[in-house]
Parts: C-alpha cells; structure tokens; sequence
C-alpha cells in the first residue's frame, strides 16, 4: 500500500528574500521519512493573504496531511492564523482554552499578556491545539492542515507534539553509494538496474567535489532484503 | 512601479526526503534581490512528470520569470527537459547545436559522447540555450522559465550567464536591528511604525539564541532616504 502523503507550506518573505535559509524543511522531511509518510511537496510563500489562502487550500485538496511554518507570532505580519480561517470559512477570535495557556505561561514569568501577546491565543473555531512546550504559545490542527511556529526550536517541539498522531507507513529505507565517476558513464547501467527493479526508486544525484565529479547513487524502497540484493549488484556494477 | 515577480521550482527527490538540504533556491533568492526582481513563490517536487508539469505551467502563468534547478544530467531519473517540451507542447529530441557545444567539450577531455551523455542534448525546439562554463551541457529557457542544473556550482555557473539578460527594478534595500526582547514586547510599537510606513516592508523574525528571545527586526524598501529615516526611529523606540 502507497504511504500516506504530505505537504509542507513555509510561510515568511525572510526566506524569500534570502536574508535566511530555511531549516524546518530540512528538519521535517528527515522526521516524515522516518516514519514512512512521503513529503511530496513544499511550498514557500511570502506574507500575502491570498498567496497563503491559495496555498493551503492547493495542498490541502492534493495531499493526506499539510504542515505549515511561520507567521504566528504576536507582530502585525503574522497573518497565518487569519489566513486558516479564511481558508476553512471558519471564525477566528481569541479562544477561552489558548489563552488560559498564554495566561498561566506568563504569570509564572511575571510578564503581562499584553494585547499583542493575546494575539496568539487567536485560533480558529473548530482548530485542535497543538502543545508547545519551548514557548506556550499554541500550535493548531485546522482539518488535515498543522499549524506550527517559524522559530526552529519550537517548530521542532510542535513536531514531536504532532508526529504520534499520524499514521506512517512503512518506513521508506535508503542506501547510497557514491561513485567517482562521470554521471553519463554511470547513466547506462544504472538505468538498466532501476529498470530491473521496478518497486525500488533510483535517483543519481551528481557533485562536483576538489574538482572531480562523482554522483551519489541513491536507492530507496520498504523491502530491505530487496533493497540490499540491488546495492549489492549496484557495488559489483561500480567496482 | 512595481518590480519584476520571479518563482523557482526545485525538482529532485533528495530535498524532500531530508537527505539533502537545498543551496540553490538561498542562492537565487539573493542574486534576484539584490537585482530588484522579487522571488515571490518557490516549490518543490519530486522526480515526477504530472507533478512538475502542473507545477511549470502555474508558475509560469503567475509570474513573470521562472526559474528551475535539478534534472537535467544524463540518469534515467533526469526527466527535467522532456517535462518541459510537455509543459509548452514542443518536440523535444537531441539538437544540433546542443550536440556540437558536448561533442566540442567531450572531445577536449577525450571522452566519449554516449548515448546517456547524448540526452544532455535533447532541448525542446524553440528553447534558447543556457551557457554552461563549468562542464559544458547546457540549461535552455523556454517561454519565461529557465531551466538550470541542481550542481550547485553548475547552477550559479547558469544564474551568472542568465541574470544579465533579465530586466530587473529598483534593488530591494534592507536594513535590520536585533533586538533582545520578546515579540510581545516589540509588537505594539513595531506595528505602529509599520502603519506609519506604509511604503516599507516591516517584519519581525523571532530567535531563541542562548536561553533567551529576541528578534530581527526588518525593514525593507526601496527609498534609501525613507529606509534611514524609519530605522533611525526605530533604533529610538527599542533603544
């Protein structure tokens, strides 16, 4: 059976703009893999409404599970949780059980929730919460769509809040083995192996590296004794 | 006037299972920025036909530039090229010119064009080459997307040759102050100045570093004089 898909949406004109480098990509694609769900596509949009809007409702229909990062802090360019009500045609406000969380977190650190702060207890109507141990404010799941902070430690957190509560599939394992070699010398052989083995993804991913070029030929599948009779012939093919 | 939109679609299954973290799309953001186009949109997609037509052709309707990496080398999983004929509704087969600029280069290193490294050669007719100074296959533009190599050092090789030939605005100019308070705090005034500046783009990037929180504050336009005139209030307001 195919595993369960999923979309991630990283929202923040920051990586847009190159002034950062997205790392929550990174970091969830190897978490997602792990337990067998396929990240199959990912989106980055700048902090527009209707770019966010058209986004989540694109990735929403097409895949199993959405993640996004970003844009729900208190500043006045955190839009995200506006934008996911708009997108399920919910109503949005600042929630009883959101800001209890706000209100006990901030207490015990003597700091007041300002109007700012209560910002991020605005959560869509019918949104699941989804626990943020690093900073309080809460994360939300709004139909297959979870909702998570930009800030890498606490998108971190969110995740390992969210991932035991989806199905995976069984996990899809990799094998690589790199090659100093021109890719158009590996590109016969190694094509004729994939084709020898349909159930199995073979991806040649060249570098260039101290002025040599080489490729990392990477194999992928579930069926690891599969999976290890393929590199085995892929070693003695490359020997 | 409004400057230039630009998207990038990243192809390669190797980003979305977290086995490699992208460079290319960190770097294009910053050469587009610094030549006033703004990269409005990224995506990524796996090795798959359906998934990078649909993706190529939304893109380029969208915007007015487009920009690709990945899946164009010699493998069986490099299917770049022939999405692209399918995406514009061209032939594609192995062309002249594109022949010549390999047969030259392979003939120097006095190796042999086979038929894997022949595919490199295989441009959709009314595609215009790419120059490629680094190993030689060329990328191709075809209609308003330009289609580059996922090597990075082959990739910026490629965004060398083509962003003399784009039409950029006024550089975007930013400018930032860090500020070691939480969000919380920050909002409300921030907020106020960005309603004070509508013409600049203001947002807060929040960080957790050493225990403790803070945030990049950024303001971006392009009005150096009003750029200065913002910071230096908002350098008063957090000082």
């Amino acid at each position: 059976m195919a595993n369960p898909t999923a979309a991630m949406l990283v929202i923040g004109d920051e990586i847009l703009s190159g002034r950062t480098r997205d790392a929550n990509m990174h970091y969830l694609a190897g978490e997602l893999t792990a337990v067998g769900i396929t990240l199959s596509e990912v989106r980055i949009v700048s902090d527009d409404r209707d770019a966010i809007v058209a986004a989540v409702k694109a990735l929403s229909a097409a895949y199993d599970t959405v993640f996004t990062s970003g844009g729900i802090g208190p500043t006045h360019d955190d839009i995200t949780a506006d934008c996911m009500a708009e997108s399920f045609g919910q109503s949005i406000d600042v929630r009883a059980d959101a800001r209890a969380i706000l209100q006990a977190h901030y207490d015990k650190a003597g700091t007041d929730l300002n109007e700012a702060r209560l910002r991020m207890a605005r959560i869509p109507a019918d949104a699941a919460l989804i626990d943020n141990p690093v900073s309080a404010a809460p994360g939300f799941i709004i139909e297959n769509v979870h909702v998570m902070a930009g800030v890498p430690s606490v998108f971190k957190a969110m995740v390992a809040s969210v991932l035991p509560t989806l199905t995976g599939g069984a996990p899809m394992l990799s094998e690589t083995l790199t090659v100093y070699r021109g890719e158009g010398d590996i590109a016969g052989p190694f094509g004729e192996l994939a084709k020898a083995y349909p159930s199995l993804s073979m991806g040649s991913y060249p570098f260039q590296r101290d002025g040599k070029y080489g490729a990392n030929l990477v194999v992928r599948g579930q069926d690891a004794v599969l999976l290890e009779e393929a590199m085995g012939k892929l070693s003695e093919i490359f020997a």
